[in-house]
């Protein structure tokens, strides 16, 4: 048997709530590509999302099927718990090739199979399931009658297991490594490139007692003015004494995730950012004290909303959503957001990253923890003093933690 | 101006190279989609992939328009040279929700300036082109006239300038550093993830000269059984005596790779990988010595078949592929392919990665050079002994190189 990061009961029991939620949208076919759903539901982890790849669910079948390419299979063998003929590689010839598209050839297997003529799902709006992905699907299954269910799986995904629960646990752990070692790394004179290089170090590495898994995205920690916008990667310019730093990152164990984001300022901060961070700090401390099960993500950001319009802020972007199990180039599980019109109730072990960024055009402020909602409240799974963090400018020689080339 | 990655005459140029190219296609209007393509026209280079953005490019008109998240709009402006008029933001509730689709959006934007009833390129195979992107962009534009021109960008990247190449030739540094990081810490005792975790610091990180980007892809680092596929990557296990470990990873600088691959072996290696190894590597280095303009991708596999043919070997996955710029979760550009089949004509500046891998049931061999093709032959862009390594079993005490968490 496979080292499973789960028993088997529970891969049977989340493949019995799939099939479930199949039968309430009508359908007896699921086409997934959504790598994180692949992984839920029968264990197979490789960075080969690359190319195309499915698993196939269908709702008489007690195991989905895997297909991919033929270099791959030996991964589904070593990383699933499902038995070797519901393994289907497909040949080389089909990878990133004009001529011929594995979609074909997995039509080609569903008409085999004779599931080609019925009600098939397929995640429409998947990251690895491209439009054309799904023309050669309908072309070469003329008779399928098809239907949207992008989300499915993932809503299922929703309700963390405590063995999940586990991981994300483990996760924060190793974020605040990530985050404990920014802060000590930066400092004047320091290159951008170098603290992402110690921030990845300590994600990967993760603790002594267990290895860290890669995060679905990168560390992001703009400066200066690149504040102003949450997504821009480093370069290999060097700290200066007044930069604000933007730093958010995730640990990430077997998969799960706990993002995690803080703010740094080198030297003393402006009072411009001195008093965003206060009002986000009292935001989002507000916000977490009122998380509760029965409430609505709308009313969640409702709590958010108020606390900083006291102070005369307004948020138009949402202020968090559910995370967890993911690869890139996203953390976030996209099924519930924090924001007006989300009407999703928090239920026990659902888990979200509340990120309340604030951006403006010269300058930003970011404070984020990621929660699981409890039976009365919520958990709080990184242990990290929320404040914003003043480095100091006389933090005398760098010292690198590696080697690089020439 | 903002610091650009290429000079602004490139940006031009390269435009004016697309639009030849969407004229022979038929098209006045073409949607981008891929991230590298974005990068490649515009210069945008942020992690915001994750949710839907779009290149506009109109015939007839000089700069091309970028449409995204609110949040990434002044990312735009920091990183690209088009004109702010151009930036286009839509809003946060368009993000990861059931009720707007930020294609709605598009759509609404391109009917706004008369471009709703053309001719329109799309990129139907891009992993970022979602079968609901193009599901909405067909009903928010009905007269629109919609044709596959995926690849079409990639084709004009194929041939790199100077400038590509002299980043390529950085990348190959930085790949150099990382392989002896890797190989200096694969050791008996040693966790499989601080191995990855000193390869990451030193891709990231780069060199004192300059620092590394993000690869496209993770450090790959199978062991043991996993060396059975390419796709696996490392767990908290630790290395034993005997154990092979494949090792593929790239330098990444300013968003162009330079992959490079070797297989270590702790120990003595057993006879068959010592075999399969002295054939890979001389099929190698004898297709390599042929590369030359003029020749096809399937005449360049050819030589490699033949060569291990002589051996009684067959390879049936392709052996290289273009590559160059790129965004997760690939650094491959997708244009061409060593295999049967594929009649690309070999160009000066062209850049490839040669990886002829072998993967069997128990054990496999991989070595791998990237190389770009000059105006007689090739040039390997990194310098670094093209042999299997054998990693003492008695290395003594492992330092790791980092801090981590609790």
């Amino acid at each position: 048997m496979n080292d499973l990061p789960f028993l088997l009961p529970e891969y049977v029991e989340r493949l019995h709530r799939t099939k479930e939620s199949m039968e309430a949208a009508g359908v007896e076919v699921l086409l997934l590509t959504d790598p994180a759903n692949l992984y839920y539901l029968s264990g197979y982890d490789a960075w080969s999302f690359y190319v195309h790849q499915m698993l196939v669910v269908i709702l008489e079948e007690e195991q989905p099927i895997w297909i991919g390419r033929e270099q791959d299979a030996n991964g589904a063998r070593l990383t699933t718990w499902i038995h070797r003929d519901n393994i289907i590689p497909y040949p080389d010839d089909y990878v990133q090739s004009l001529q011929k598209h594995p979609m074909d050839f997995i039509a080609d297997c569903l008409t085999q199979i004779g599931q080609a003529d019925r009600r098939i799902g397929v995640e429409m709006d998947s990251y690895y399931f491209t439009a054309q992905a799904y023309e050669r699907l309908k072309k070469g299954m003329p008779d399928a009658r098809f239907q949207d269910c992008t989300l499915l799986v993932n809503r299922v995904r929703m309700v963390k297991s405590d063995q999940e629960i586990a991981y994300m646990l483990k996760a924060a752990r190793i974020a605040e490594g990530a985050m404990q070692m920014a802060l000590e790394s930066i400092a004047p004179g320091v290159r951008e490139c170098d603290v992402a290089a110690n921030i990845f170090h300590a994600q990967v590495s993760g603790t002594p007692h267990f290895g860290g898994d890669y995060p679905a995205i990168v560390p992001l920690l703009p400066a200066g003015e690149k504040t102003s916008t949450p997504h821009l990667t480093w370069t290999d310019r060097t700290y200066k004494q007044g930069d604000t730093v933007l730093v958010e990152l995730a640990g990430c164990y077997r998969r799960y995730h706990s993002p995690l984001a803080r703010t740094a300022v080198i030297g003393a901060p402006s009072s411009l950012v001195r008093d965003l961070a206060e009002v986000v700090i009292e935001g989002l401390n507000t916000t977490l004290d009122a998380v509760k099960p029965g409430m609505t993500c709308e009313e969640v950001e409702w709590v958010w909303r108020s606390s900083i319009a006291k102070n005369g802020w307004l948020k138009e972007s949402r202020m968090g959503y559910s995370v967890g199990l993911n690869y890139p180039p996203d953390w976030g599980e996209h099924t519930a957001s924090f924001r007006p019109g989300d009407q999703t109730i928090l239920q026990p072990n659902m888990t979200f990253h509340m990120i309340p960024g604030m951006w403006f055009d010269a300058y930003g402020v970011e404070l984020s923890e990621t929660f699981r909602v409890t039976e009365n409240g919520c958990e709080v799974l990184a242990d990290f003093p929320r404040e914003v963090f003043q480095c100091p400018v006389d933090s005398g020689v760098y010292h690198p933690l590696g080697g690089s080339g020439a």
